[in-house]
């Protein structure tokens, strides 16, 4: 069972890592130090948790303990007990979702770990907005995408606000960094999937074509403003486009990404 | 040709329009209370010209004048110029896209006016948040939707992070509101199209499967949490839905609303 510990000074030590949640760059380097990321809500936290990522301690409101009961008998980390104002005054926002969670991080697994047995693979090079990565992140979860891969400078998807978008998918969809950028899709050539690019180069030709027949297929998806690097347009089997208006700027990232995984895990 | 009018006090009158444009509350009342809306960045402030909209007045740092000389050639109205400082001052942030301006807006079209010719037609019901009309609005311009029509609580599609969102769809895709809510979907019937709305609903059919064949379409999308009112699921013609993971989270509305547009434009 966690230690309900009441806390009702903001300045308290054992606050630490909830500290000024906004401020990206003072957390990127907490959470980096410490090896830890935010859980927020009693879904995500829950979920965070059932995933079997050692927790911290937990932060919460008195009315948030009933409803993660269940979640706080089952370990033995310090629960701090504190009224919704200091809450806000810790973390620097009103904290609607009640309940959060400081959890460790566990070491990522193995590109070979994550690909067992996967069909569909979707692979994000370079998207460094937290939301977007939470995005596609959760569309895959939905749609039943069975792996994710990103690039080394992908946001960070245990990122608070990445987390928060994916509404906890992060925990559910098997994910890791490829180790190596330069090589990655030759390199999932080499285990067997075919790595189709999605671009808005003259050459591609429409997904739901390319993509019909295949049996193991990386879905490759890079940012709306610099699409996909020149090296992975030129080392991936295909180059698909998702037929779109002649003279319309393209779809965001958010839109083309559910698409594609649309058509993709649809595919014959 | 625009009239240039430098400006240096934060204060002046002139500059109302642009006010505390973070200030949902504040800005709502100003531009029902003028009739007038914000256009942003030099694509935007382009197309909003394009579209016929009339001009009040243009805010821009003197680096931008040039990008938009054509623009400010064909009008009449007054150009304040201004330096950065000044323009952050009085919107309330730093406007990372240069160009602001403040149109007029005109009368919405006819529903009739907007379906005249359209064999592909979305209908929003109550999506009131400004990003997602915006990215609804965007997707259906780049995948081909002829027309959308908005219920009346949805949010206003004019609104400055709307149009930001959209890149400027609104002014592309026919838009309008339909009068009146109750009976829009039979009214729509009657008008000749299939209504087909995205629900959760137990005994929803595959997306595609209901739209193949189909001539003249509307797709009713609600939101992600409440999803389409009872009324409107009860009258409209077809339930369906996007196949899914048993057990995960639905998809956000950018997404579901990215693929089923897709599916809808792409039917046989």
């Amino acid at each position: 069972m966690a230690r309900l510990v009441e806390i009702h000074d903001a300045a308290d030590e054992r606050l630490a890592d909830y500290r000024d949640l906004r401020d990206v760059t003072l957390r990127r380097s907490i959470e980096a130090e410490h090896g830890l990321f935010l859980a927020e809500g009693e879904k995500v936290v829950r979920r965070a948790v059932q995933a079997g990522h050692p927790v911290r301690s937990f932060l919460m409101a008195p009315r948030w303990l009933d409803s993660l009961a269940d979640v706080l008998e089952a370990t033995d980390a310090p629960c701090f007990v504190v009224d919704e104002r200091l809450a806000e005054a810790v973390t620097g926002f009103h904290v609607h979702r009640g309940a959060l969670a400081s959890m460790h991080r566990t070491p990522l697994p193995d590109v070979d770990e994550v690909l067992d047995g996967a069909r569909t693979v979707v692979v994000l090079e370079d998207i460094v907005d937290h939301t977007n990565v939470g995005a596609v992140l959760r569309t895959c979860a939905a749609l039943g995408v069975d792996a994710v891969l990103l690039s080394p400078r992908c946001a960070d998807p245990l990122y608070r606000r990445a987390v928060k978008v994916a509404m906890g998918a992060v925990f559910s969809v098997p994910w890791t960094r490829v180790p190596e950028w330069y090589d990655a899709l030759l390199d999932l050539e080499q285990r067997g999937f075919t790595t189709v690019a999605l671009t808005l180069a003259d050459d591609a030709v429409p997904l739901e074509d390319v993509v019909a027949g295949l049996d193991r297929v990386a879905l490759v998806l890079g940012t709306e403003g610099h699409g996909i690097s020149p090296r992975w347009q030129a080392t991936a089997a295909h180059r698909a486009v998702i037929p779109m208006q002649p003279g319309v700027d393209s779809l965001n990232v958010g839109a083309a990404a559910a698409i594609a995984c649309y058509v993709v895990t649809q595919r014959g």
